[in-house]
C-alpha cells in the first residue's frame, strides 16, 4: 500500500525527516502537496472538522485509511515498516528517544530566526534573533551533538550508527540535522564541527547510502532556504 | 518492580507529565530527586559517559536497568503498562501524536518567558518575552486548545476524552496544560477558555479522579512557581 506524505512543498522542513526515511528504504510513496492539486487534498484534510484523528499540522502519514501526524510519530510508525528500526522495544524506545531530541534541537533551530514568535516575520525581530542566535551557536549546537556523539560513541556495536549495527530513521535525521546547521551556520560549522568528529562521520555514511545520494542529487530533494525551518542569515552566523 | 523518577525537584515542569500518570494508576513510584542524595543519584546517571542509552535531559525513568527519557517516549512506555493507553495500534498512535501536540505546546509556553534562551535570566528578556506573550495569548493558546476541543468533540466515543471511552495519559496532561494556562495567564484564560468547553470539562473529569485528586491535595503536588515551565508574570497577562 502506497504511502502518502503531507507536507509543505517548497520546504525541506520537519517533513524531510520522513521524505529521508522513505527515500532510504526505496518506499512506494507520493509527495502529495508537490504534485498538482495536492495542495488543496492537503488542506481539505486539515479542514475536515469530522475526522475522529485529525492531523494538528503537517507532516503527515496517511497509510490507507490511518493518519499519522507529528514527525517523530510517523517515523515510530514508519521504523518497523520499513526496517528502520529494530524490532525490540528497549532499542525502538531509545532510537524514538533520539529523534525526540533531534526534534527539540529543530525547533531551537526554527525560533532562532523567530523568537519573538512564528506570526511575524524575521524583519519583525531581528535584533531579538541575533541574540538567540549568539546562545544557539554557543551553547546548544554543542550541548546536541555533543550529545549524540556521546551516544555513537558508546554504541556497544560501534559508532557508525547511533543505536546497533544497522542505520535507523534517527541516524538519517542526524544526517538532516547537520545539513540544516552547517547551511544555516557554515562559517560557526566549520569552526566547531571538528570536536564531534563520529557524527560528521556518521552524516557522511549517511550521505552515501545509494538511495540518500540518489535522492540528494534528484529534484524531489528540495533546496534549503530562507522559508525553511534552517534558514541562513549571514548575520546570525559567527 | 518500582518506577524511578528522576525529575528537578522544585518545580512541576515536564516530569509533572510522568507524575500524573503514575499517581493515577497507583503505580509504585519514587521521586528519586526529591529524596535524601536524590540529585546526586540523578546527576550521577546524566554524567555517566558509559552509559549506551544516556538521557539528554530530564524527566527520565528507570525502570529495572531500563532507562526511557523524553516525557512523551515515558510516557508511551508508561500507557500500556499503566492500562492509561489502548492495545491497538492506531489509537495508541493518535494518543502519541496528541502528547507529542502537548509538548508543542509546552515549549511555546516555556518560550514565552524565555524567547532569547534558555541560558539567560527573564529579567535579561522582558520586552522581548512581552512581545512573544502577546502572540502566544492572542494566537497560539486558542490554535492548541481549539484543536483538542475539536479531537475531543469528534471522539466516536463520546466527548469525556480525547480518545476512545477510557482516560489515557494525554487526558492527564491536556489537565496539567489547562492548569499550566491556568495560573500563568490567569487573564486571557478566564476571558478565553469558555471557548473550548469540552477541554474545561475534561479538566475538570481529570481533577475528580479520586487518586488525581489525592495526589493534588498532598505535598507530593509540587506547587507552580516561577522557576517552572509554566511562569505567572503579571505583565505577560492580558
Amino acid at each position: 500500500m502506497r504511502y502518502e506524505l503531507y507536507y509543505w512543498p517548497e520546504i525541506q522542513g520537519r517533513g524531510e525527516f520522513v521524505r529521508l526515511a522513505l527515500e532510504d528504504a526505496g518506499a512506494d510513496y507520493a509527495d502529495i502537496a508537490r504534485l498538482p492539486q495536492g495542495m488543496k487534498t492537503m488542506m481539505a484534510i486539515l479542514e475536515d472538522g469530522d475526522r475522529a484523528d485529525p492531523p494538528f499540522a503537517p507532516p503527515f502519514l496517511k497509510h490507507g485509511d490511518r493518519i499519522v501526524a507529528q514527525t517523530a510519530n510517523i517515523l515510530l510508525y514508519l521504523g518497523e515498516r520499513l526496517d528502520l528500526a529494530p524490532p525490540d522495544e528497549d532499542r525502538r524506545l531509545f532510537i524514538h528517544q533520539l529523534q525526540l531530541t533531534i526534534a527539540d534541537l529543530v525547533t531551537e533551530a526554527h525560533d532562532v530566526h523567530h523568537p519573538v514568535g512564528g506570526g511575524l516575520y524575521y524583519e519583525d525581530q531581528k535584533p531579538e534573533a541575533r541574540r538567540r542566535a549568539k546562545e544557539f551557536r554557543h551553547e546548544r549546537i554543542g550541548k546536541f551533538l555533543g550529545y549524540f556523539e556521546r551516544v555513537a560513541a558508546a554504541n556497544p556495536k560501534g559508532p557508525d550508527w547511533l543505536v546497533g549495527a544497522h542505520a535507523s530513521y534517527a541516524d538519517l535525521s542526524l544526517f538532516q540535522a547537520v545539513e540544516g546547521l552547517r547551511y544555516a551556520f557554515p562559517k560557526a560549522m566549520a569552526k566547531h564541527e571538528a570536536q564531534w568528529p563520529t557524527v560528521v562521520a556518521l552524516r557522511d555514511r549517511v550521505a552515501k547510502r545509494p538511495r540518500i545520494a540518489a535522492y540528494l542529487a534528484s529534484d524531489r530533494r528540495v533546496p534549503f532556504n530562507t522559508n525553511g525551518i534552517f534558514r541562513h542569515y549571514s548575520e546570525l552566523d559567527d
